[in-house]
């Protein structure tokens, strides 16, 4: 294996538990939280600074630039967009360094010109999601579905800020699966055995 | 195989061959322009009535039988939705035979009550399927991207039409794959292995 694999995932479908046993499975390293607290190591801000920056203002990203100006670099942006801008060149430095999985922080959108990334994206039926909050993340039943739908949006929203493009649309992504149909287990192995397909397919070309 | 598959498709992403071959390669029945011609001889209509029925109104299915009327069978509904009630019938009548493969005509919505059945979406790089216009439906390079923008536009209005979903939403799939990484081949056998994981998953539960 010698590409970078970005996951995006619904919240609650098991997507970050694939993807950190994907990791494992390829032995590559794995980047979730990692990059924030990389991010904050690096810029200087406290960590705590980076806890909330999917909350976004209305506009779009090109909007604040726009307004900001980039010539100044980030300072002159809303902390939530340096924070963008600061883990963005942390991704990029992370995927400079080899094969690896990355979760979440529109890291596909930010490696796209990558020729060695595949982006995956995993869903899970509602129910399912409500089962998962409720076991994992301690949520009462009826809390559940709230709290997933009001994360998903923040994501969708992070996303189209950020990207221009639509999160969770099939054609933006290599591979998506329903982690219901086949569980956690055969989709680490369905993500790895298109990783080496893709590979052997692009060494073709 | 004891399962059905819907395939749903960007124009020119090889997503018809690739559901073609995997009907064979699963010996299923495979139906596509198929079924128009089954709908077309159960339902007395000339076949040319089923050919431009992707020109749907502004308002949804459910309005058309608010407003002419479901007591009446389809009689008093306009012509397309006539034809999309009568393709679903078809559709669930062949899927009710046993395992097949289905291409397109919201198959995927028709069906989504049968456990059964999995859900696919085949996408693919715009330039990738201009190219294959220009190649397998002798489109010129110029014309070809109009063309693979407005049938998809058309695909995606007529599946919001009829379903109320959105077309090409991951998470309404059980697996998408983009066709370029892989190759057609290799397309197949995701899909092939995908469906006997899920199979051996369900049969656990």
């Amino acid at each position: 294996m010698n590409s970078i694999i970005t996951i995006s995932r619904q919240y609650g479908s098991g997507g970050r538990f694939v993807a950190e046993m994907l990791a494992k499975a390829l032995d590559v390293p794995f980047y979730d939280n990692k990059l924030i607290t990389l991010a904050a190591k690096k810029s200087g801000y406290a960590e705590s600074i980076f806890e909330n920056v999917e909350q976004t203002s209305s506009h779009s990203l090109l909007y604040s630039l726009s307004m900001f100006g980039s010539t100044a670099g980030v300072y002159g942006l809303p902390l939530s967009d340096k924070v963008f801008m600061i883990q963005s060149d942390i991704i990029k430095s992370v995927a400079a360094e080899g094969p690896c999985v990355i979760v979440g922080r529109c890291a596909d959108y930010i490696l796209n010109e990558n020729k060695n990334v595949f982006h995956v994206f995993l869903s899970s039926d509602l129910e399912n999601r409500v089962a998962r909050a409720v076991k994992y993340y301690n949520l009462s039943e009826a809390k559940a579905e709230d709290e997933i739908k009001r994360i998903d949006r923040k994501r969708s929203a992070y996303y189209g800020y950020y990207t221009g493009e639509k999160w969770g649309e099939a054609s933006n992504y290599d591979l998506c699966l329903n982690t219901d149909k086949l569980g956690i287990e055969n989709c680490v192995k369905i993500i790895s055995d298109f990783v080496a397909m893709a590979e052997a397919n692009r060494n073709i070309d």
